[in-house]
Order: C-alpha cells, then structure tokens, then sequence
C-alpha cells in the first residue's frame, strides 16, 4: 500500500488530461488526412461550417457580455457581500474560476464544431469505399469531442483546485460551465428544431421538394443546426454535467477532511482513470470490413466500462482508498448501464413499443400522441427507481465510514456514472457527424449504395444513442442530488462563518420547505414550455422568410443555374431568434431561485431544488424519451409496416416525430442543465439568502 | 361569547346535513315534476337511464367484492395487526367506517345519475319554453347532487365521530370513500372517453354520419358515460376530497386537544356552515327571462362564498374560536378563487391563450399538441404558487396558537376551500344535464331556435367548470399536504403506542426520505399512463364492435324503419372494459406504497407521498388545463375562426381535442383521487411500517 500526497494525484490528473488533448489532436489530424476530391461536397460542407461558425461566433459574443455582468456580480457578492467580508480576494478567485469556466466549455465547443464540420466531409468520401473507413472517419472525429471535453474540464477543475486551494472556487468553475451549457444545449437547440420544423414544413409539405433540396433557403440551417444543437450543444451539456458532479463531490470531500484529504485525491483518481480508460477505450475501438457499427461502439463503451472498474478498484488497493466508496461508484457505473438497456427497450424499433405506437398510428394522430405520451411516462419508471435504488445504496455504503460519507457517497455514485463520459461523447457526436455524411452523399450525388452505407452507420447512431442517453439522464440525476448535498455543506460553512446556526435537515413539514417545493415544481416545466414555444414563434419567423426569398429570388423556384437562395439569411434568423427565445427562459429560473431564496431563505432553497428535481426528472425522462420513441415509430413505419410510406399511419406517425423533435432535442435534454444553474446559482447565494430573508 | 360543547355542535350537523338532504329531495320532486311529453326524447332518455344504471351496478358488484377484501385486511390489519393489539374493537370499527365510506359514497353516485338521467329530458323540454326554464331544471337537477355529496359526506364523517369517539376512524371512512371514488372517477372516466372517441371514430371519421346519429351502436354508449364520468366520478370525486380534508383536519385537531376539544368543534362548525351556505346560494339562485346563465352560476358561487364568510366570522366571535384559523380558512378560500380565475385564463376561448392554439393549429396537428401541451406547462405555475402560497400563509397565521397549529392551519385552509364544496357540485353536474339536453334536442327534433338555447345553457357550463376545477384542484393539493401531516400525526401516535421514537420530521437529505421521493415521482405518471392506455385499448374493442354490427345487422345502414343497432352490447364492453384497465392501475399505486413502506420504513413513505404530491400536481394541472385549452380551440375554430369548419385548422383543432379528452376527463381529474388513496393507506399502514421494514 503505498502514501499518495493530494499534489502528487493533481499533478497526474493534469498529466492525463494533457494526455487525452494530445490525443485528440492527433485523432484530428488523422481525420484530416482522409481524402475529400468531391467538389459539390466541399461546397455544401464549407457553408455548414460557415454558418455553424456564424452561429457559435453571435453565440459567444452574447455570452461574453453575459459573462462580464455576471463576473461583475459575483466580484460584488460571492461567496459573500464585499460589504460582508475581509477577504475580498476569495470575490475575486470566484469571479476568474467563473470565466475559466466558460472559457474552457467555449473552447471545447469550438473544437467540437470544428471537427464535426470536417468529419462529415471526409466520413461521406470514406463510405464510398466501405462500411469500416467511413466508421472510423466518423468514430474518431467525435472522439476528437469527447477527448477534447473531458481533457478540458478536468484541466480545468484541477487548475483551479491546485491555484486557488478552495472548493467553493470550484462551484464558480461550474456555473460558468452551466451558465454556457445554457446557452448551447438550449440555444443550440431552438436553433436546430426552428431549422428543421421550417425546412420540412415549407419543403416538404408545401412545396413537395426533397429533404435536402438546395433550392430551399433553410437547408444549410438545418445541416447547421445539427452541428449547433447535437455536437456543441451536447458536448456544453455534458462538460457541464462532469463539472458540477465533480464538484459537488469535491465540496463535499473537502467539508470531510479538508482540501488535501484523501477524499480530495480520491475525487481525482477516479476521474483521472475514467478519462484513461476512455482513451484506451477510444484507440482501441475497431471494426471489421464488413462489421456491425452499433455492436462497435457498444463494445467500445463496454471494454472502457471494464477497464474503469479494474484500474479503480487496482487504485483503491494500491493506495489504499475505501473500498465502501468503490462500491458507491461501480454501483453508479452499473446503475447507468441498466439505465441505458432499459431506455432502449422503449425507444427501439425493434422492440414492443416503438411497434405498438406505429400501430396505434393507424387511427391517425392522436392516437401516436396518446400512446407515445404514456409510454413516456411509463418509461421514468425504470430510471427513477435505478436513481432511487442507486443513492440509497450509495449512501448506505459509504454511511459507516461517518458522518457525512453517506452523501459523498452518493456524488462518487455520480462520478462514477460520468467516469466514462468521454467514451459516451464520442459515441454521441459520431451520431450527428454520421447523419451529416449521410445527408451530403445524397446532395453529392454519391449514388444508392454509398447512401445506404451511410444510412447504417447513421442508424447504429440512434441505437447506441439511447446507452448513452441513460448514462447522460442517470448521472445529471445523481448529479443534482449531490449538489443538494453540497448546498447544504455551502450554507452550513457560511452560517458558521456568520455566527448563525448551522442547519442539519430539509424538513418537508417545515412550510418553508414546503414552499419552496411546490414553487420548484413549476420551474422545469414553465422552462420547458417557454423553450418549445421559442422554437414554434422562431419557426414562423423562419418559414415567412422562406416564403419570401421562394418567391423574390428569380430563377430559384426554376432551379435556374447558378440561382442561390440566401443561406445566410436563414442562418441568422436561426441564430437572432434562438438566443431571443432563450434568455426570457434562463432567466426566470434564475429569478424565480432568487425570489424563493429571499422570501423563504435557505430552508425554501433546499424545498425549491427537491422541486425542481421531482418534476425535471419526470419531465426530461419523459420528454426524451417520448421524443426517441416517436421518431423511430416514424422510421419503423417509413420501413414498411403499417402501410409504409404515404399511408395514414404515416402521416400520424409524421405529427408524433415533429412533437417529438422539440422534446427530445430542444427541451427534454435542457431541463438537466436549467437545474444545475439553478442548484449552483442557489450554492453561490447562500450567504445572501441566510443573511437577507423574509421567513 | 357562548361556550359550545362538542355534542351540541355534532348534533348541528347531523341537522344541517339532514336538511340538505330533505332540500335534496325537495329539489328532485320539482325536477320530477316539470313537464315531459316528447315521446321520441323520453325513449333515447330511458337508454341512456338503463346504461348508466348497467354501468353502475357492474361497478358497485365489482366494487362490493373489492369491499369485502378489504374489509377483511382491515378487521386482520388496521390500525394494528391483531397479533400486536389488545383491542381488537378498534379494527372492527375502523373496518365498518370504512364499509360505511364506500356505501355512503355510492349512494351519492347513484342519486346523481338517477336526477341527472331525468334532469335531462326535462330540461330539453324546458328549453322550448326559453332559457329561464331550462336554466333552472339542469342548475337544480345538479343541486340535488350538490346536496346529496355534502349531506351524506358531513353526515357521515359526523355519525363516525359520534359513534367511535376516534378520528383515526374516520381515516377508514375516507379511505372507503376514496377507493369509490377511485372506481367511480377513474373507471367513469375510461367509460366515457371509450365511448366517445370510439362513436366519434367511426361515426364521424370512417362513416360521415351525424354526432348523434341513432344508427350508430356507440351512440347510447356516450350520452351513458357524460352521466357516468361527469356527473357520478365528479360526484364520487368530490365527495372524496371533501371527506379526506375533513378527515385529516379532524386527525389534527384530536392531536391538539383531543376529539372533545375545540378545535374539533371548529371543524364541525365550520364544515356545516360550508354546506349551510351552499343550500342559501342554491335556493336563492335565480336568473331573468334573458338573464345569462354564466352569470347566474358565478353569482351563486360568489354569494355562497360572501355568506361563508360572514357566517364563520360571525361564529368564531360568538364562540370564541381563534381568529387566526379563521384567517386561514379565509386565504383557503380567497386563494381558490384566483387559482379559478388564473385557469380561466388558460381555457376560456375569449382569451389570449386560446386564440393562439388555434392560430397555431394552422401550422398543422403537430403545432397544436405542441403549443397546447406547452402552455397546459405554464398554466402549472399559477395554481402552484397559488397552494405555496397559502400552505405558507396559513402555516404562520396559526403557527403562533402553539406547536402542531400550523399544519392544522393548512389544513383548515383546505377545508375553507372545499366549504363551499356543495356550490361548486351543483355548478358542475349542471354542465352534464345541460350537454345531455342539447344532445337529446337534437335527438328529439326539437328544432334551430331551441338546440340554440341549449347552446347557451352548455357553453355556460364549460365557462364556470374554470372556476370550480380551480377550487377542487387547489383544494386537493392543500387536502393532500393535509394528509402528509396527518400521516406523520398517525405515525407518531403509533410509535407512542408501541414504544418506539416519535419523529419529528421527513428530511430531504434522509436517504430513505430522498428513496421514496424519487420513487414517488414515477407513480402518479404511470397511473394516468395505465389509464390513457386504457382508454385506447377499450375503443379499439368497441371500434371492433361497431364494425361487426354495421356489417351483420340487416337493414342498420340504411336506417330502415324499427331497425336498431345493438346499443347493450357498447355499454357492455365500455363497462367491462374500463373496470378492467382500472384495477391494475390502481394496484399499481398501492402496491408501490406498499413496497416502499417495507423498504424504507415510514420516513421513505413521507418521500414517497412527497414525490406524489409533485408529479401529481404537476400532472393534474397540465392535464385538465391542457384539455380544456383544446377543447375550446376546436370550439373557437368550429365558431368560424382560423378558416372554421372543414379547414386544416379545424382538422388540426379536433387531434388537439382528441388528445385532450383523455388527459382532461380520465387521466388528469384521476390522479387526485390516487394521491388521496395512497396517502390514506401509508396513514393506516403506518404501524406495520414502524414494526417491519428493511431500513
């Protein structure tokens, strides 16, 4: 058994990550070097990557100012007033660790589009040549995205720690993660359902034209908007999540033994070998000429899995770490993996389900909607109790090694589940580079064969989408849990530091937590709903613009050579309108913390966040998978049940897809990162709401 | 300042609910005695009689058997197991309330849809006279419900009382109500959604016949549900939340001071000066020649309102009651006004909201599901701060009376918001009668000018349901957060009995406490799933029906002379059917409390009905509230509006309505009574959860 100092494990958390960054630029550089000849692919590509471009550069801007304000803020009142403090320094390592946050989450953005961008390209050329260069094109361009966030975010959780000793700083690194995760996954995805819902409705509906015909001034946004909304949005989403679970796991080993503890080191080691075992996991990922992509990349997910459980348990050994906190995170690793099995059985066209909504779809639309809605609600079921199952056997663990283990247990169990996060990434940014190649073999004119080459690879990427998904759901569910448990540990360090009473419990009787709770209950949901309702109104923005430039523009409804619609006007429309749509959203969760906050004081807080994660669970559990679920129903019909396509089943089919996409893209995955600003948002108020409270 | 003894009081309101009674009858004789002479009206009236009676007595024999198991489970179980009491009595009363319970509120349900099944012909026929007439047939044929529900529910939460001398018995006497109400509301509401949506489906989908066309088999079928949905679950409904709030104010009040004390005088008091109220605003009722029949129903409620709350001042001054109850009786009752008003905002087509779900249904069916489901989201958060609000407000308005006074200042605000319970009864089983009579004009040939005065009659009936549904929703919000504290109340009297700790609290932060939360989550979402789905499957049997005998009945499709479709055989399978999807969702609810109860002991059980209380009303809110937008949207469209009748629009307006009527009549409006049951059987269970469980 050998000693281990808190510097010795930072300095090999920062070792690792550099690692995983060096790794993703040579996977970049390998995807670069395939071949691309195909002229009319390069077009389309470049105006994708121009318009994504466009979109990420209005984006940022926005944040930067949002970032000032909000730096401003917290450099006047976090952790505590400057009115209130003799250490005004802390105000000021708060603020810097906030804009590293976002900083850091910005730049893995950035890098992810980037990739995703070229990828696309070169995985459409590859699957001229085969089912395995194409995978491998695809596969490695997204894990350029999950080396590149998890590289990052431990990066940057470790700078901090090691240059500010504290914590608490760490919460500020957090909210900026979030406060950006806010702004891509959510305003990534109004951006990508408003492109989408607009192209189709027009296109399509309107005026009968293909998908991906270029004629139609929104086709570039839809392309740009799986990039935005899939590839950054869910990359901020997930930096996010890893954030805040380490975190909160990290304030809460700090208020166990303090900053250079072994629970500290232990937070680290467990991160840094999860993040190995995805590099492993990713270079070793191979398939054969003629394999099966989805059987692929489960396997890889699987053998990373494996290896996070051997070397974490190797560790806990050798450096003698406790085993009860081992068990809490494998507990949270197999919890996600059941998770996942389960969210498939409901979103798999394979299975009873998704074929019973494609059936009810033969009595028209209602009924797809009907169905589809309560298999949704069914299908939380499952995930809440492994949720349930997963914090209560954590805690009961990790109890006996004192007070206070029982809830840093249930962070490790978050931990654990996020330890393979870079893997998941991977996985789930292959999806849109795929599904992006698949589109640009068609308007390449790339023929049948290469198409359906590439329609297997996309399809293999809504499969092992759904593993992943539960990982993703399960995690943000512990997640928000410990950052409960870390609240509490926040305002019982600044109560002690005010000389007030420490508190040991949330009382549900208490009728300040009561209030709190049914006020929490609404937020997710008015949040969800103002987000669906900014993709509806920007969509009518949008398809008035199509409108026009169809009929202005001369020469384009003849598809007269060398006649272009306005791309870019799209693009902006998109953009301006998401951002527009999103803020009112953003904001009144965080007024509505702050409102309960000063009304109710920490105890409505404490109410207010149990709230928010009642109803957000069930509601993003729902909205997910409701959503998973009617677009294959759709896919299953368009394969030829039920009468195929054309047949009434398919029109039905058709409106349950179209309701599906804002839940499952727009609002569903967002509902996860509303509740982690509003949980740090409420860590990082503490003091105020202890020192300033009407009950 | 009079003293007043218990007795006295008890014995005031077995005569006030006496003389509700006796108006009740009084009330029927004058509905029996108006005119009817349309021989054809008369006939179809008499079918629907016979299935709603067929339906009833199906329900009641399945209801006796279920009954007579429980009975038996509790003479073995409840309040303690028989091998751990020395006073087996105690089980043996609580057994017979609840045999009492069910039968009480049975007998309810069947003089409802014994006046509501005359009340309607008659004010069919009063319509040909004018508004006045007909107005007051429906309004006095849905008193004599209004009046049997409360008299019946007081007179026998009273006769438990006086005759067992305990409130933990009156526990048993809601419980029966509940699992009626459970039957009656959820299996009601199945029936009448198989029904209808079946009729519609083939009537007007497939065969473009008329709404009401006698050749139809389901026809019958869906007049038969309004009865047994609206008019018996509502009443079962109510009958319910009017006895759970009395019965966990009373649990409360005995802790305080015991059943000879005053504070459960003030509950008596005040629960017969509700229903005194109620028979003053019936009996003064009345409207003008022309008058507007929205107008009258709002004006009766407001004055039963304005009398309650001049009464109880006038009592608590004369008795010498506390101030403060009183106070929080009144915010009870101020609250529920404007949680009635703010869901009026959501659903009354004169409205902004409204409007613009039909706007969007322009777009297609998807952009009404969406923006419906969206703003049914949003529509959660009114009501909720509405309940936050006045738990918290009555909470501290009491809480200085001494400890324990709080909760039962919550407590009595719900029973302020139900006092006026016998208004809002009659209110709503006007809008049935009315519904019913329009259909039977039609039926009947009574001609434009009179099906128009119908029309008038209905729509008034839509406008007041805002009103009342906000009065019941906050109300059983308020009652099941009553039920929470009574829970905790029954716990603590048990553990004092078997010598184990008391607790004084649920903690979030309790692992087992957070267990149940999460649990809790999922089951009223999959309750409303089970019984949606329910729905769905039980049309596509009578669908099946209706095919078999448009098919194989000589003659049926031509609408030869004396030729009927088999209308029995609808109501039968509507029956069965809805029994049967009914049970397994409702043993799913209570299986799980009791499986969490085992696992977690009674702290997880105070998650679990936390985690109820928030996806419930979280559920219920955006159920009804969604419902009703789409009804009225279609309603908006069919008035000329957005291309009206026959448009895209309309077509998309009618997949809303569709989706709605589920969500609104079945699923929604059930899952009070589910949270009510399962709060009810974690009281009664409470011992066995103290004695046996794994945490």
């Amino acid at each position: 058994m050998f000693e281990i100092s808190t510097q010795t494990v930072q300095m090999a958390s920062l070792l690792i990550s550099i690692l995983a960054l060096a790794f993703a630029v040579w996977l970049y550089t390998w995807v670069k070097s395939q071949p691309s000849s195909n002229a009319r692919i390069a077009e389309i590509g470049e105006y994708i990557r121009q318009g994504a471009n466009t979109f990420l550069k209005r984006e940022y801007l926005i944040l930067a100012r949002f970032t000032a304000v909000a730096g401003v803020l917290i450099v006047l009142l976090l952790p505590k007033p400057i009115w209130n403090t003799n250490n005004i320094s802390e105000n000021i390592f708060m603020a810097v660790s906030y804009v590293f946050g976002t900083v850091l989450s910005a730049l893995a953005g950035k890098i992810g589009i980037q990739i995703a961008t070229i990828a696309n390209i070169k995985a459409a050329e590859a699957a001229t040549k085969g089912v395995k260069p194409s995978f491998m094109t695809g596969f490695r361009g997204g894990a350029v995205m999950g080396m590149a966030v998890v590289g990052t975010s431990l990066l940057g959780v470790t700078l901090v720690i090691w240059l500010v000793g504290d914590a608490s700083a760490v919460l500020g690194f957090s909210f900026g993660a979030s406060s950006l995760a806010l702004f891509a996954k959510a305003g990534g995805g109004i951006f990508t359902k408003t492109a989408d819902i607009s192209a189709d409705l027009v296109g399509k509906v309107e005026l009968g034209i293909e998908e991906d015909d270029p004629r139609n001034p929104a086709v570039i946004a839809d392309n740009v908007g799986d990039n935005v909304g899939d590839v950054a949005g869910m990359g901020a989403d997930l930096f996010d999540s890893n954030v805040a679970s380490m975190s909160a796991a990290l304030v809460m080993a700090t208020s166990l033994g303090g900053i250079a503890g072994k629970n500290v080191a232990m937070v680290f080691i467990y991160a840094a070998i999860g993040l190995l075992s995805s590099i492993i996991g990713v270079a070793t990922a191979r398939i054969g000429e003629k394999g099966d992509p989805s059987k692929a990349l489960n396997t890889s997910t699987y053998v990373t899995t494996g290896i996070y459980a051997v070397l974490t348990a190797l560790s806990t050994y050798i450096f003698g770490l406790e085993w009860r906190i081992w068990g809490a995170t494998a507990i949270g690793l197999i919890v996600g993996t059941i998770i996942g099995i389960t969210s498939d059985y409901f979103t798999n066209d394979a299975k009873p389900i998704v074929q019973a909504v494609a059936n009810a779809s033969k009595s028209g639309p209602a009924f797809t909607i009907l169905s589809g809605f309560s298999y949704g609600l069914i299908s939380a079921l499952p995930a809440l109790i492994g949720i349930a199952v997963t914090s209560l056997a954590a805690y009961y663990i990790c109890d006996p090694l004192g007070p206070g283990y029982g809830m840093f247990g249930i962070s490790m169990s978050a931990v654990g589940m996020l330890s393979i996060v870079g893997m998941i990434i991977s996985n789930d940014a292959y999806g849109p580079i795929v599904d992006n190649a698949r589109g640009l073999a068609e308007m390449g004119g790339l023929g049948e064969k290469v198409i359906a080459i590439a329609d297997e690879l996309d399809s293999a990427g809504n499969t092992v989408k759904a593993v992943t998904k539960g990982f993703s759901i399960g995690a943000a569910g512990l997640t928000v849990i410990a950052l409960l448990g870390a609240f509490m540990s926040e305002v019982n360090t600044a109560a002690a530091e005010l000389g007030l009473e420490t508190i040991s419990h949330f009382d549900i009787m208490n009728p300040a937590v009561f209030f709190g709770l049914i006020v929490g209950i609404a937020i997710p949901a008015v949040f969800s709903a103002m987000l669906m309702l900014g993709v509806d109104k920007n969509a009518q923005r949008m398809v008035e613009e199509i409108h026009r430039q169809w009929e202005s523009i001369p020469g384009l409804k003849e598809g007269k050579e060398g006649v272009k619609p306005d791309y870019d006007k799209c693009i902006d429309i998109a953009t301006t309108g998401s951002l527009k749509e999103l803020i009112p959203a953003g904001l009144t969760a965080i007024i509505a913390t702050i409102v309960v906050g000063f009304i109710g004081g920490v105890s409505a807080i404490g109410g207010f966040l149990t709230g928010n994660i009642a109803s957000g669970l069930l509601l993003a559990l729902l909205m997910s998978n409701a959503g998973g679920l009617w677009d294959n129903s759709k896919k299953y019909v368009e394969a030829g049940n039920c009468g195929g396509k054309g047949s009434p089943a398919h029109k039905a089919a058709v409106v349950g897809d179209t309701v599906g996409d804002p839940f499952k893209d727009t609002a569903g995955p967002s509902i996860n990162t509303q509740i982690t600003v509003v949980s740090l948002v409420a860590s990082l108020l503490s003091t105020l709401f202890l020192l300033y409270s009407l009950f």
